[in-house]
């Protein structure tokens, strides 16, 4: 008996998606959801009524129970505890968010970083398929990377992957407090941002400057340029430490394709010196990403069974699922 | 029957240190020499051929049979396949060293940068035990880095740690043909060189310029401070990337202890902005660390039991000598 499938949220800081899912990762229903808000101290407590909520929702829409539920969420994440470290837009610290949601869902849950989550899906199912050392570099509001090292996904206590605060050494000062990251000339905000500030002129942001860049905007390529080169230098200094095979690149900046990607490919070409180029790749899942991770992340807690803890196991009994759980894209976009 | 012996070696640019260890990794015998010099293209079949001796003489003198080798060397070495990629200082390219030894020895081998055996030293017996992640920095000739993730060592087909050669911004040029990087300013012979060059006057090595330092000769001071603030940048970064728990700092550099790992503590302290600081350790197992970790690679290729392929398995399964190996660090370096 039972059924096969799971629920899978992916929390912004402004809307969720939602969405129950097959063995397969298909979509069987959906639905999308501005963000509670609460005051300082609630807000945790009040995202997990609000996906519990949708939960129920999603169930109703499917006419049956999730096994499990995959949870993401931007900001610092311990996924193996299951706790939201810290999240600026959400308004919370130390969350234990996956026991929260156990109990209130009373099935197992997975909690993950919305970028790790992300990255496991590309590496999953989406453009690195059958890498086993993997970078996700996805570049949106802010910069993130997550990380797949010998097929597990790495979060280092929730502070693997910061690599928007890398300092890649422009000295510009950056919303964290450091100086010269990477974040604060190469994210889809900073390149908006600074075209604006450059031009006096407002662009529709980093798509908007990628469009300027292609009918010759001088100041447009030159925002640009700072910001592939930055991006250059980030994945040059994650080669000499980690040496991914493929690094994939996704978020708003690099829906711009390979405009975009291919003069990161150029400058990293021309200073990798000794070492060999790492495959570039665009990401192919688009904003599903961090659903489909965390649905992959579920259906490892359902096989796993137990309520509040994939736990430290869980990344490495996810690696079991991509043989039965391996999806053409077009299946899982859809 | 059976012998619980297993031999183990840390080839250098100009010696090799040898030895047969027990199942505790206790020394029953040991040797050196000098690594043995060959034409350009025999580099590879001549030191095959001089460890292999070395291990004939090591059996010898411990009247038993070594049950599996283990080898560690320099330069770029792809663990799992067994392939020497490039040494500048042995003058080897593509060398499919653990064949070439298990073809000669007729038992188990195994195969590994020098710099990850140490560090996988450190973490199971040394000044990093208990924990999962775990970066070695060994900053001597030159400056590498051996990784731990999630209890295994990770390679990168052998380009992973390759931290001397990131690009810290200093914008000096490096022997590898690039500018900016770790090693031009704090390995320990630039050190001595770049103290050698500011005052005219020749430093006895770099604990000369640390002795100097402590003397309060300034000169000293500011180019220790450049490499520890250098160090502090690259450990930076490797947390940015990585978050590991430990840094373990070993090499010629740190064998001056505390007085050179404050200030790496101090310059991080002062840039993480965000992020816990990772516990900075100084190594425990000094130059034994190679060997140790080349034992422990030896250890797990016996239990393997394959001539030629501890393989994709070999780390994996070396998780499970930490209990049945464990010793204290007496025992080991004794």
């Amino acid at each position: 008996m039972g059924t096969n499938l799971v629920a899978a949220l992916d929390v912004g800081g402004t809307s969720i998606k939602a969405a129950m899912l097959d063995e397969r990762l298909r979509v069987v229903t959906a639905l999308r959801a501005p963000t509670a808000r609460a005051e300082p101290g609630a807000a945790a407590r009040t995202v997990a009524d609000q996906i519990a909520g949708l939960v129920r929702e999603l169930e109703a829409g499917a006419g049956a129970p999730a096994r499990a539920t995959g949870v993401a969420v931007p900001g610092i994440v311990d996924d193996d505890a299951g706790i939201a470290r810290f999240s600026a837009n959400l308004g919370w610290w130390d969350a234990p968010m996956r026991d929260m949601l156990a109990e209130r869902l009373g099935t197992p849950v997975a909690f993950a970083h919305d970028v790790r989550a992300g990255g496991l899906a590309e590496a999953r199912l989406g453009a690195a398929r059958g890498f086993d050392d993997v970078a996700f570099i996805a570049v949106g509001t802010g910069i993130a990377c997550g990380l797949l090292i010998g097929g597990r996904s790495h979060h280092g206590g929730g502070y693997a992957g910061e690599i928007g605060h890398m300092d890649i050494g422009h000295g510009l000062p950056c919303t964290c407090g450091g100086t010269g990251c990477l974040e604060a000339i190469a994210s889809a905000g900073a390149v908006a941002r600074r075209y604006a500030e450059r031009t006096g002129a407002k662009a529709d942001g980093a798509l908007g400057v990628v469009t300027a860049a292609q009918a010759g905007d001088a100041d447009a390529v030159a925002v640009l340029t700072e910001a592939t080169d930055g991006i250059g230098r980030a994945v040059l200094a994650l080669g000499r430490i980690v040496a991914p095979q493929v690094v994939v690149l996704g978020g708003g900046l690099f829906a711009a394709g390979e405009f975009v990607l291919d003069p990161v490919r150029r400058w990293l070409s021309a200073h990798l010196v000794f070492q060999p180029a790492p495959e570039l790749r665009i990401a192919e899942l688009g904003d599903e990403a961090g659903c489909l991770g965390a649905g992959l992340l579920a259906i490892d807690a359902a096989a796993s069974g137990s309520p509040a803890s994939p736990g430290a196991t869980s990344t490495e009994t996810v690696d079991s699922t991509a043989s039965t759980n391996a999806v053409a894209p077009q299946d899982v976009t859809s």
